[in-house]
């Protein structure tokens, strides 16, 4: 333990000079072992600059990953230390074809200055949102000036990375479906910025025009932007750039931007996550009282409801107000 | 307080004798109030007798609505009281054209024996999986036979669901991409039963004639069935409640079944909705000790991780084993 403390320190101080591979074990290790971050996070949370947090969401074959490259290149022609995480749902089935992919795209960048991973814990979904935010925190601490997080698909990490990404962008194709199915899917609710790729497709101006109508009128005060884009021909990166940029001074202008950077936000996420992992350990079955009105739950003496309140009281009831 | 328990009471007499309207008040009040769940659960919990839950989830533009009713009325030729439960993502721009075709669906039934329901909770993604699940054991209650629970969209709600329903159909078409997307997209991993419904577009025998041969080999006993099916022609029904029939027998006999009807599990998932609840209600703020700590996280002198440990040992350490 003692000589685990002293390598992470170790690692901390050498992805403080720049040590990506320090980095990647560090990541590695707040992805498999949730106990360490407390000893991480002290060394860093503090220290670090927060970055740019962008998301990229949509549905398969939208072509996210190609809009993801050219975005990258377009923040290392800026001078920007560009990271990227990229989430994959938890599947055997996927997890080869997508990692394949990913080194395919990571092989094409040899700067220093651009960090890829792929997040793929083994974990639940919840965790998955986790490791995301720890890895985010350790790429601020490392120096990234630009995290882009790309989602696969549409599922719950759609809706977690939400709380991640101060602007989430969301990559749509003449093929996605009508307007009236994309608006009726919700997932448009989420979006700052749509793209709506290969572009040159048929249909692509119909949608382009719907939403762009739809999305008129400002929502607290902010134009959702929709843009034709053909990431494999890099044709719309630079009218992206500039929504995301003006976007970035919205939030910032409106106090948004705080939001996404309060501690007091990652605390109450960081004691939620805490107590669903006492759960996973067994905080009822090891608490006498509160084992025994579970035991009265399944004799069907009580019902699951009744009791949850019965051991919330007792669990943290009585020390409030102390 | 006591005009109010008294009116639940009477409710749910009322609900048990089969009264529609006193039902449908139950589920508003436990959508709205979750204080009063305890007092509703305590009657109906260990009253009710498990309906067979199914999920239907897939893209927009799938058909799910029409596979939904096609289901609903050969559970109606089977002689159940069937339940549909469909789950709109809270949105305004949606909202009404999502509403609109639930009240078309639901003028095609005039039969007491069906009875349709959106959930639409102003709340947050989280509030809708926990007023869908506490919906379901009232329609247990209710004396539902089949309950299905229908998703838009492929979002959280799809994972969420997973919980439960007993068996999860996927709807996919023809233009849901080509198989390696689908499969990328991690979707695919939490179906129990596929269906692709518009079988008469081209590419829907490749799709069916992949998926197929991809789940070939069965995984934990169960062997996914991939049923093509044009619902508005009611084609595949049949094959659909066939298959449905056979996960049953599958989740009985492999012991599956009880994990859904597990008092335990729904007291650990009641746990965990109490301890959010509270934290939203300023369990930190309201607890002295706690709020010292969160204090110095937002003056930046300690880390919300190195905190959240502090806050979880103050408020439930010390008690345990007692």
């Amino acid at each position: 333990m003692k000589k685990n403390t002293q390598n992470t320190k170790e690692l901390i101080g050498k992805m403080f000079q720049g040590n990506v591979r320090a980095l990647s074990r560090l990541m590695t290790l707040v992805e498999n072992r949730p106990e360490a971050l407390p000893e991480v996070m002290s060394e860093i949370y503090n220290r670090r600059k927060p970055a740019r947090r962008v998301g990229l969401s949509g549905p398969p074959g939208a072509g996210k990953s190609t809009l993801l490259s050219n975005l990258i290149q377009a923040g290392l022609r800026g001078g920007k230390q560009v990271s990227a995480l990229c989430i994959d749902p938890t599947s055997p089935l996927s997890g080869g074809a997508i990692l394949g992919d990913r080194i395919r795209m990571a092989n094409t960048f040899n700067s220093k200055d651009v960090f890829i991973r792929s997040v793929a814990s083994g974990d639940s979904l919840g965790g998955l949102a986790e490791a995301t935010k720890y890895h985010t925190l350790l790429l601020e601490a490392f120096g990234s000036d630009l995290v882009l997080i790309e989602t696969v698909g549409l599922g719950q990490v759609g809706y977690d990375i939400r709380n991640i990404a101060e602007t989430l962008i969301l990559i749509l194709v003449p093929e996605s479906g009508d307007t009236v199915q994309i608006l009726k899917s919700g997932i448009i609710e989420l979006a700052d910025i749509i793209v709506i790729n290969k572009s040159d497709r048929s249909g692509a101006d119909e949608i382009a025009a719907t939403l762009e109508m739809t999305f008129d009128e400002p929502r607290d005060g902010w134009r959702i932007p929709v843009i034709k884009a053909s990431a494999r021909e890099d044709i719309g990166t630079d009218d992206i750039i500039i929504a995301l940029d003006a976007h970035y001074e919205y939030l910032n202008n409106s106090g948004r931007l705080e939001v996404y950077r309060d501690p007091a936000a990652d605390l109450r996420e960081a004691v939620e996550f805490q107590f669903q992992r006492r759960m996973r350990g067994g905080l009822l079955e090891n608490h006498t009282d509160a084992a025994a009105i579970a035991k009265t739950v399944i004799s069907g003496d009580k019902d699951p409801y009744t009791a949850s309140v019965e051991i919330m009281n007792l669990l943290i009831e009585g020390k409030n107000n102390g």
